[in-house]
């Protein structure tokens, strides 16, 4: 039996629209049916945070409230379970993880479907559910995400993420082992993960394009090819990609960054019968991608797919690439009481790889 | 062995640009190494040939030289083969088809993935290769169209063009037995073929949607329902194909009409996961689909594909379909010397179902 | 507010080894937490009961226990809800179905790869878990089987076994439309079912083999041909299905039929490339499939596959074709009293279709 | 223009039903329409070549004719176009090569599913078609494996037989990246191919099973795990493998060594929902695979499949994997002269790694 004590420290946004981070003292919650609580020890802190705590996410309807513990990359250890959750794979003593997508019906055609994003009862950690900013937090036994031995809690927590993410774009584009994948963006959080995933995991050969501060850690991450964006405009970009393999182009192209013109350049470096997969939101006005025109897509008998943050089986199966070393996430630990300055951090664009918060 | 005289009649476009359909007495050629000589009955008439006769489509990119035999829906019967084209599964006596692509090289990697449109060899029928308007014509032994005996030779014309490229857009979009498939524009010429083949061949509910006049050929061909595009704008539309769906949406739209407008709508129609299918192609400047937004894409997890006519093997497997009775292309027959009015009676889009040009 | 009874009728196998059903009255049980309580209507009787009742399953590894509560196609109302039960998608008055499987962790690697019936922690209606020979019962919310409006309680009662089983095997079998597919013991409880889902609903040509007694059910349930099992050898049955498949054999090979001869003589009916699936457990000692021979799969690239009875997906699919008629069970209702004589008139081999019990 | 001679040395089998390697000098054979001819600079020897000039192998059904040209892993240059050969994608100076199905009719069924093997117009080299054991020989156009320039001539030869098939086994387990596959006979001719492309060209967790004198080469070539068949008995054999996989067992298990007893030894090691692939041929009587009984195949949810040589574009596919680097067949060079000694040493089982005959 674990000795859980009455309180807790959780940093919530306590003036939503600012960057907010205040450390307040909780009461203990207490797991309900079919659910555990978890001891977290770490979190990891994401772009779509520091949107959720300025509410300057178009694409989120409500207005974050005050109060509201963040963070969606949250590992920690089961301390307790609910009623009617025994026997369900998860024990007192597992580690688990809380994801962007910390819960769902497991009813609905979505989830039956393998597309638990788009359940209607998702709940979303950190943004109208608490979060993983916080040392205890309410997992569902059936929705949380086991974590292997061979992985560390800090590295573990940002594969939650953009792990789960870039796994399921790759899954997606159906491009098969030894096949030339572009990753666009290869050097962001989303970017150079994929880039290990898709070479290292799947047996890729893999194209990062990105600006080129970005050539060495996308090289590092098993890259064949480097393409800087700045010794290309929109056309020679696509030409390059095709020269690079061997004049057909490539089989899927995974647009990690949230740029309109990443979309617009993708249709030229496609192969035929080759995949485009949507990862990035592009934020302002929506714009359709550039050169998905009827025509073009017939002529090359194209394919855009697209993915919403993968499921919770991505997730298992994503960590067990993490587990074996396949992966590795580029990440420094900082206090809770930090976090104010990282997402600054994060704002001022000067956040360099992932930040993983250590909650203990 | 086959009498085969040394002249025949062949329709040629005498002075494209216009409409221009001369009778020409043409000498016998002589099936090359893997060819075959073929004793053409019937041909049917597509609006792609109009388009290649006028020089008005402007996907083509070089102009219709006068003297071109035209056409590319064409079935006969085998009476002679070249040298090497022994045991290669067609003999003499035996019913082939031609069809669009009417020969590939079978050796790029175009042709290897089963995109034979693709093949940068390939030979389009009635356009830089003479065609099948005409009595005697060739083809090569490994890419003509064995017909079924069960099917008629003026039935299968129609099927070598708007059947295969139908049949493929309905594989392509990979939805399950018994789901949901949108045919826009499904009272055309592919589009009631599309219905047929969705709803009595593969086991599709299929919705089809056009214009109030083809409301009994489209529930005729095996619709479930039908939506008329003159009692909706581009949002209702849209909103009628979810509630008929039960709440969810298509798993897959087929867009076979040549509209901007119908890839607009496409979107709003689709199941999560679904997918659109291009097929029609619109004239004028390509335009991007319009809700191709990568926001929307990622929400839905959604799906664009398209096809470029089908394969070889798509059209085997299609003319099957056809041979049982699961399909039938609504068609009247004319003599050669009526070509230049069917095309009048097409330019004017008073045809009515497809025409079948009786070569005898 | 539903009104509960505080007891009600059961039907119990109160001595194991034998025909024996005593009706006897329960207390009312409380849905637990993520479960529901169901107010049944009906059951179906499946042989796999009678085995359970008589101890006579071998695959089975537990005695049956006095006092167990037998069935496991039962289909009633929801009437209340457990704690944590609410926003799961299933709620007070829904109609669900409890079959076979009537539960699983959801957590498992089985489990998350859609192999319900192989997670450690399933539970099996009927066995060592009360099952539906009564009037209420209790299932887990995330895992009852939602009923469509259009289907009847007694037409969907024997859908949640058969039907689930064969469409998860022709699922499995991975036949396109318009393929091929053998029905072995096409008029048994499984095989009429997975005829008609084979024909009508997945648009297979269906070739279903049988006693000549069961022809007529055969065909009026959408095969297009029957092959008596009384007018062929071994050898000529195989000689027979290639024949009437033009030559190449079928697609698939369904073995609904629990016959060690069935499974033999399945290889010689196959085409290339395609596959048996395993539906029918024979009794007595386990033996390979006859010609299951390495050089045989090789020079026919053979597949051979296997279902055990579905997932809760494939049921809610299967139900949907069953809401639309496109399949249905020959089945009669009689009173919960007659079970015992339905159990006996089975056991001597005089039961024609399915009996549903009407547990009103 | 390429200087071809009038005359050239091959070697024949002169008294079929012994090693019997007669070097004569033949006249040069003129390509065909469709063909092409190749001078030859390499082939490799495999076991097959031995069973067909010893009249040893029993699923061959005519025994070899004197005079028989054996060898079908050649590779050499195109000389010469036969008629109708130009602007097929082959030109005079492509390297090429030729395979154990070196021609189909492309034509039937089995050629245009992928089963080229299947082909009942399949040619075989070396075996009733003059094969590579010759300084020159014809091949048809449209299905000679071009090679890629990165790759020598000696290192292609070996990768025609044994890694076509291994590849082709590979993809048809459709095992995914990251899941283990069991390779049984990895330190053979066959299995170190099948270690290389399963570790390094498609990301799966390799297990090795052989001998112990085979442990380091299957390491080399990329292996997790070694198991020693001299350490286990058939139950404790998969009991290794579940331990070794976390215990669930393989994914895919690949049975390369041709014995009944590795094929009763795979299903233990199968994790649910896994599939067997079949590849090697057991001598003498067929036997069923012991353990695939109807009540396992279910219980599992267990597949079984096969394949018979690949086609060419799997062959096309795996040349590229050896371009890379990813896969590398153990080899030494011998001269023409030699071969009857290389079959010596190879029927005395004293033969390690592939021997290439350098033809010039």
């Amino acid at each position: 039996m674990v000795d859980i004590p009455k309180q807790y420290k959780a940093c919530v946004y306590n003036d939503p629209g600012k960057i907010s981070t205040k450390i307040e003292t909780l009461d203990m919650p207490e797991p309900g049916p079919g659910e555990c609580l978890i001891h977290l020890t770490h979190s990891g802190v994401c772009h779509s945070d520091l949107g959720i705590m300025e509410n300057s996410w178009a694409s989120l309807p409500y207005p974050t409230q005050p109060g509201q513990v963040g963070g969606h990359e949250g590992v920690g250890e089961v301390v307790k379970l609910g009623p009617g959750s025994e026997n369900k794979g998860i024990k007192v003593g597992d580690r688990v993880g809380i994801k962007w997508v910390s819960g769902t019906c497991g009813n609905c055609p979505q989830c039956m479907a393998g597309a638990d994003a788009l359940c209607p009862q998702a709940k979303v950690s950190g943004y109208y559910t608490p979060g993983t900013f916080q040392q205890y937090c309410i997992g569902p036994v059936n929705y949380v995400t086991p974590i292997p031995d061979a992985l560390s809690s800090a590295d573990a927590a940002p594969m939650l993420c953009a792990g789960v993410t870039t796994y399921a774009a790759l899954k997606k584009s159906r491009a098969p082992p030894g096949s030339f994948v572009v990753i666009s963006g290869a050097g962001g959080g989303l970017g150079h993960i994929a880039v290990q995933l898709a070479s290292r995991g799947m047996a890729h050969r893999v194209i990062g394009i990105d600006h080129p501060s970005k050539k060495s850690l996308i090289l590092d991450s098993g890259a064949e090819h480097f393409i800087s964006i700045t010794d290309h405009d929109d056309k020679t970009i696509g030409e390059e990609v095709v020269k690079l393999t061997g004049g057909l182009g490539a089989h899927a192209v995974i647009v990690c960054t949230a740029s309109n013109r990443a979309y617009a350049q993708a249709m030229d470096m496609l192969r035929f019968d080759g995949t485009i997969v949507c990862v990035g939101m592009p934020e302002g006005e929506p714009k359709p991608i550039e050169k998905a025109f009827p025509q073009v897509m017939v002529f090359k008998q194209a394919n855009i797919s697209a993915v919403a943050v993968g499921t919770r089986r991505d997730a298992i199966e994503c960590l067990d690439f993490a587990a074996r070393g396949v992966v590795k996430v580029h990440h420094r630990e900082e206090k809770m009481e930090k976090l104010g300055e990282v997402f600054q951090e994060m704002k001022d664009g000067k956040l360099i790889g992932r930040v993983v918060i250590d909650l203990q």
